[in-house]
C-alpha cells in the first residue's frame, strides 16, 4: 500500500496539465471549451480506463521491473526492447521536464512575484531534486503518502464543492468566463470540415497527456510489497479510478464555471468591448483558476490547492530520478548500455544517471522556456510507443501461453487477459497514430530523433560487447594461456626516495629472474647524482641510465623496453612504478603525470605489464581522516 | 640575426597601439593633441632608451633565458623571482589580448564589412593561433622576417613620404582634422591645475605600453645564434633605435596632419558648426588614418599599411605562445609550477601552456569586448614590475662583481654597467608608481589581483613540494627498504576469457608464495557459471568466490585484501588485474571502469600492489593503424 503514493504522484499529477492541453487546443478554433471538451475528456477516460485494464494484466505477467521493455524483449526480441527502452528513457526525461514546468507555473500561480521567472525556477527545482537524489534521499512511501492524499482530497473536495455551491444557487465563474475567445491566426473556420476534425484529434492526443505516469507503475512492480503483482494490479486500478475521476470532475467543472485557457491570451481573449486583454493578462493553469473560482470566498483553500499541485508535479519529476538509473541499470545488465551502469547497489552508478537525467532535463527545460504545452508533444510520443509496443509484446505472450495450456478453465482466464490486452494494443495503436500525425511537426520529431539516437547507441554498444566477447572466447591454442619462461623485472627510478626504496623492496621479494634499476637522464649533472645518491643506499641492484638528450621521458623507457622483448620475446617485463598517495585532487596534479603518461603507452605494448607501488604521503591520510566518504577508507586499512 | 624579426614583432607592433592611447588620454582635456603630445612621446623614448641600454646589460649578464625571472630569483631571491615570474605570466597574457584586439581593429579598418565583430574576429584569431601552435608550427626566422621588414618600411616610409608631400606643398590632413574636439565629461577644466597634471602624467603611463615587447627579448636570449649576448644585446639596439624612430615619426605626422583620436568619437568630437558627430563616426586607429591621409592619391599603400600592421600585431601575439610555455617550463623546473610542465622537448607539456594562455587571453577579450584601450591599463603594469624589479637585480649582480674584482680597467666596465642599470631602475621604477597611481583604478588592479594570485599559487606549489621532498627522504631505519617474506599474488576474474588467462599465465610466471584467482558474485547464477568456465578450463589455481548481496565489486574485494593483510602483515599482495586496450575513447568508456575504481581504492592499501595485465583488442590494433600520432606505437611494438 506504501507504493500507491510513490507512483502516485507521477500518474495523478497529469491531471495538472492535461485538461489544460484540451482546453488551449480546442480554443485555437475560437470556440469556447464547453461543447467538445466534455466528448473529447471522455475518450481520453476511455483510454485511460482500456491502459489501466491492459497494465493490470503486464504487472501480473512481468515483476522483474523492466515492465514494457522486459514484455517487448522476451516477447518481441531485442529490436522491439530497445525500441521500448528509448521510448522509457526519453520518457523519463520528459516526466521530469513537463512536471516541473508545470510545476513551475504553480509556483507563480501562488506567488504572483515569480512571474516571468518559470524557466529560472524551473531549472533551480530541477537541481534540488538532483542534489537530494545525489546525497541518496530515497523516496519513502510515507514522506510522499502526504501531500498525495492532500492533492487527491483537495481536488475532488474541490470539483465536489464546486458543484455544490452551484447546485446551491452560488453565481460561480471563473475570473476567465469574462471574455470571449477569439480563433487563432488560421483557425477562423472555427471545428468544421477536416481541418475542424484534425484540431478536436490534435484536442485528444494532447489529454492523453493524463495517461503518462501508469507506465512507470509496470517499470515499478519490484518496489511493491508482496504480493508485488497483486499490489500493483489494485494500485493500478485504485489510481485508473481516482485518476478518472480527477480528470472528468476539473473537465466539467470548469465547463460550469466558463472557464478559457487559450492558446495567446493577449490576443486570443476578447473584452466585451472586443478588444484584446493584451500582455498584462496572466492565464493561471486550469486547477489554478478553479480554485480561484471554487474558493472565492475562502483565499487559504486556493492556496492550498496550488500549492499542493505546485509539490505532486514536483514529486512526479522526483519518481523519475529513480526510475530512471534503475532502466539504466537493467539495460546495462542486458549490454544495451555501458556495463558499468550495472551496479544497483552502488552509488556512483545511479549518480552518473541522475546527472545525466538532470542535464537532459535542464537543457529541454531551457531551450522550450519551461513551455509545458509545448514539452507536452514531446512527451506523449514516448509514452504511447512504450504502451503500443508493450501491449504487442502481451498478446503474444498470452497466445504463447495458450498454447502450453490444456486446462480449459485457465484457457479462458488467459483467453480473458490476451482480449483486454489486445484491446489495448488496438486502442493505444490508434492513439500513437493520432498523435504522429497531429503531434510530429509540433515537436514530436524532437523526441523521435533523440529516440532514433538513443536506440542507435545502444544497437552499437550491443554489438561492440558482443565483438569483444566473441574475440575474447578462448581457444584451446590461442597465446593467452602461454607461460612466459623468465621474468624480468625493472624499476623506475627518478630520485633515490623512499617511495623507490619500497618499489625496490617490493620486487626483489617477487625474485625475478633479472632486476634492474632504470632512470631517464635529461641532464647530466643530476643524472651523476642520482647515481651517487643510488651508491650511497648501498642497494643489491644496479642502475642503468638511459640519456635522453632530447629532454623526453617516456619514449626511451619504451625504446628500452622494446629492445629487451625483441631480445627474450617469451620473457615478460614488469615495470614496477613507484606511486604517490596524495590527499587532494590539486595534489594529484602535481605528481604522477609522467607515471600516468607512461602508463597509457606501455598499455600498448604485449609481454609487459606494469605495477604501480603506492606510497601514502601525510597528507592522503589527513584527507582521509577529514573527509567523510574517506572515513571508510581509514577504517579499512589502519 | 633571424631573431630579430621573431622580437621584433611584439616589440615594434607596440607603435600600433602606444600613439593612440598618448592621443586618447589627453584628448580627454578636449584639447588638440598637438601641442602636448610630442612631449609625452619624447618622455616615452627617453624611457625607452634607458630601459633598452638596460637590458643590453641584462642579456650579456644572463643568457639562460628567463629574463628578469632569472636576474630577480638569482640576486634578488626566491620571492623576488616569484613576483617577477607572476608579472611576466600576466604580461604574456595581455600581450596576446592587446595584440589581437587592436590586430582586429584594423582589420574592420582595412575590411569596413567587419566593424562591430571586432571581438569575434579576436576570438577566432586567438583560436587560429591556438590551433596552428598546438599542431607544432613553431615561428621560423624566415617566416616572420617577410612582414617585419615590410611593417618598418611601410610605416617610417608613410612617415617619410607624408613629410616630403608636406614640404612639397600638399594640403595633408587627416579625416578627422575637419573636427574639433569636446573635452570628455569632468575634464572641461583642460590640462590646468593638478587634474592637468594628472592627465598628462597617464597619457605618458599609457604612452609607455610603447616599451612592451622589450622584456621579451631578455627572455629569449637562447633563440638567439651565438655569440647570443652580443646578438641579443645587437638585436636590443636595433629594435630600440627603429622603434624610436618609428614612435616619434608617428607622433610628429600625426601632429602634422592634425589627426585625432579621442576616448569616445561620438560626443567629443564636434562638427564646425559645434554638434557632435554622433554613433556614425568610425573612429580609425592612428596608423590607419595616417596611411589614408598620406596616402589619399594611392589607396593600395593604404591597405598595405593596414594589413601588415593587423599581420605584424597577429605575429607579437603569436610569439607569447612559445615565450609563455618557456617561462612555464623554466618556473616548472624550479619547482614553482606542476613538474610535467617542465619537460621542454615534450609537446604536451607545451599544448597544456598553449590552453591555458588562449583560455586566459579569450577571456579577457571577451570581457573587455576587444577593447585596447582597456586592456592596455592591464598590460602595462606587468611589464614594469619586470622592468623595475629585474632592473633592481641586475644593479645587485654588478655590486657583487664588483666585489670580486680588481681589475681597474674591469671595475671601470662594470661600474659603468651599474650605472646604466641604476638609471633604468629609477626611471623605471618613478614610471611604475606613475602607472600604479594613475592607472590603478582603471583596470590595472586586475592585473595586479592576478599576479597576487599567481604569486601565491607558485608559493604554494613549491612549500608542497619541498614538504613532499623532505618527506620522502629517505632515513636510516624507515620501513621503506622492508623486504616483504611472502608474495600472495591475487588474479581478479570477472570473466573467463583471453585476458584472464594471460593475467593467470603472468602472475603464474612471477611464482608467487601463494596464489589465488578472486571473483565477486552477485549473481548466484552467474557465479555457478564461472565456476564452471573456470573448471572447465583446467586451471591449476583454485577460484576463490566472494558473495556480494548488495551488488558492491569494489568493496568486498577490498574487504577481502585487508583480511590477508591482517594476517600476513609482513607479506606483499600483488593484485592482477586484466586490462582492455581499445582503440577510441568512448570504447574506454565501455570497459575498465569497474578495474579504474578499484585500483583508485587500492593505492590507499600499504603493502598491496596493483599490476595491470593489458590485452589489446583488436580495435585498438586497427585505431593505431589509422592514427598518425599512434603510428609511432605500432612501430614501437610490432
Ligand atoms: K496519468
Ligand atoms: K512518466
Ligand atoms: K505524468
Ligand atoms: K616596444
Ligand atoms: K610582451
Ligand atoms: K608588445
Amino acid at each position: 500500500r506504501i507504493a500507491l503514493p510513490v507512483f502516485a504522484s507521477d500518474a495523478l499529477s497529469s491531471v495538472a496539465y492535461a485538461p489544460d492541453e484540451i482546453f488551449l487546443t480546442l480554443s485555437l478554433a475560437g470556440i469556447t471549451a464547453l461543447t467538445v471538451s466534455p466528448w473529447v475528456g471522455g475518450a481520453v477516460a476511455l483510454v485511460m480506463l482500456v491502459v489501466v485494464a491492459s497494465y493490470r494484466q503486464n504487472v501480473r505477467a512481468y515483476t522483474s521491473g523492466g515492465g514494457d521493455y522486459e514484455v517487448a524483449k522476451v516477447n518481441l526480441g531485442r529490436q522491439a526492447g530497445i525500441t521500448v527502452a528509448s521510448a522509457l528513457l526519453v520518457d523519463y526525461v520528459l516526466t521530469v521536464a513537463v512536471s516541473i514546468s508545470q510545476a513551475s507555473h504553480y509556483a507563480s500561480t501562488a506567488i504572483p512575484a515569480l512571474r516571468g521567472y518559470e524557466t529560472f525556477i524551473a531549472v533551480f527545482l530541477v537541481l534540488v531534486i538532483t542534489a537530494a537524489n545525489l546525497r541518496g534521499v530515497r523516496e519513502s512511501g510515507r514522506a510522499f503518502a502526504v501531500p498525495t492524499y492532500i492533492f487527491i482530497i483537495a481536488v475532488i473536495g474541490m470539483v465536489i464543492w464546486g458543484f455544490i455551491r452551484i447546485v446551491s444557487g452560488s453565481r460561480l465563474e471563473a475570473a476567465s468566463a469574462a471574455y470571449h475567445v477569439a480563433p487563432h491566426a488560421g483557425w477562423e473556420t472555427g471545428l468544421m470540415g477536416l481541418a475542424g476534425a484534425f484540431l478536436v484529434m490534435r484536442a485528444f492526443s494532447s489529454g492523453c497527456a493524463a495517461l503518462t505516469g501508469v507506465e512507470a507503475i509496470a517499470n515499478g512492480v519490484p518496489a511493491f510489497r508482496k504480493p508485488k503483482s497483486k499490489n500493483a494490479a489494485t494500485t493500478l486500478l485504485i489510481l485508473g479510478a481516482i485518476g478518472i475521476s480527477m480528470l472528468m470532475g476539473i473537465m466539467f467543472l470548469a465547463g460550469a464555471v466558463k472557464l478559457h485557457f487559450v492558446t495567446n491570451p493577449a490576443r486570443q481573449l476578447l473584452t466585451a468591448g472586443g478588444t484584446p486583454v493584451g500582455h498584462d493578462y496572466v492565464q493561471e493553469p486550469v486547477i489554478g483558476q478553479l480554485a480561484r473560482a471554487v474558493f472565492s470566498n475562502f483565499t487559504p483553500a486556493f492556496y492550498l490547492v496550488a500549492v499542493v499541485t505546485g509539490v505532486i508535479l514536483v514529486l512526479a519529476a522526483n519518481t523519475a530520478f529513480s526510475g530512471f538509473p534503475g532502466l539504466a541499470s537493467i539495460l546495462a545488465r542486458d549490454g544495451f548500455l555501458p556495463r558499468q551502469l550495472n551496479t544497483r547497489g552502488d552509488r556512483l552508478a545511479f549518480s552518473n544517471g541522475i546527472l545525466t537525467l538532470a542535464v537532459a532535463a535542464i537543457v529541454l527545460i531551457s531551450v522550450f522556456h519551461a513551455d509545458t504545452t509545448r514539452l507536452i508533444q514531446l512527451y506523449i510520443i514516448g509514452v504511447f510507443v512504450s504502451f503500443t509496443v508493450g501491449q504487442f509484446g502481451m498478446v503474444k505472450h498470452w497466445t504463447r501461453e495458450l498454447r502450453l495450456l490444456t486446462d480449459k478453465k485457465k484457457r479462458a482466464r488467459v483467453m480473458r487477459s490476451r482480449l483486454i490486452n489486445l484491446t489495448g494494443l488496438i486502442l493505444t495503436g490508434i492513439v500513437l497514430v493520432v498523435v504522429l500525425i497531429t503531434k510530429f511537426l509540433l515537436g514530436a520529431w524532437i523526441a523521435i530523433v533523440a529516440m532514433i539516437v538513443l536506440y542507435l547507441m545502444m544497437t552499437g554498444i550491443h554489438r561492440h560487447y558482443a565483438r569483444i566477447s566473441e574475440e575474447l572466447e578462448p581457444v584451446g591454442d590461442d597465446d593467452s594461456r602461454l607461460l612466459p619462461s623468465n621474468v624480468h623485472a625493472i624499476v623506475l627510478v627518478s630520485k633515490v626516495h623512499k617511495p623507490t626504496l619500497r618499489a625496490l623492496a617490493y620486487a626483489r621479494a617477487t625474485r625475478p629472474t633479472i632486476l634492474e634499476a632504470l632512470t631517464v637522464s635529461v641532464d647530466d649533472e643530476e643524472a651523476r647524482s642520482l647515481q651517487s645518491a643510488w651508491d650511497d643506499q648501498d642497494l643489491p641492484v644496479p642502475l642503468t641510465v638511459i640519456a635522453s638528450p632530447y629532454r623526453e621521458i617516456t619514449r626511451p623507457i619504451i625504446q628500452y623496453v622494446r629492445r629487451i622483448r625483441r631480445e627474450s620475446p617469451r620473457d615478460v617485463i614488469v615495470i614496477y612504478i613507484p606511486e604517490y598517495v596524495v590527499g587532494h585532487w590539486w595534489e594529484h596534479m602535481l605528481h604522477n603525470q609522467t607515471a600516468l603518461r607512461l602508463k597509457s603507452r606501455l598499455l600498448f605494448a604485449t609481454g609487459v605489464m606494469v605495477a604501480n607501488v603506492p606510497w601514502r604521503l601525510q597528507s592522503s591520510w589527513r584527507a582521509v581522516d577529514s573527509r567523510n566518504y574517506a572515513e571508510e577508507k581509514t577504517r579499512e586499512w589502519k
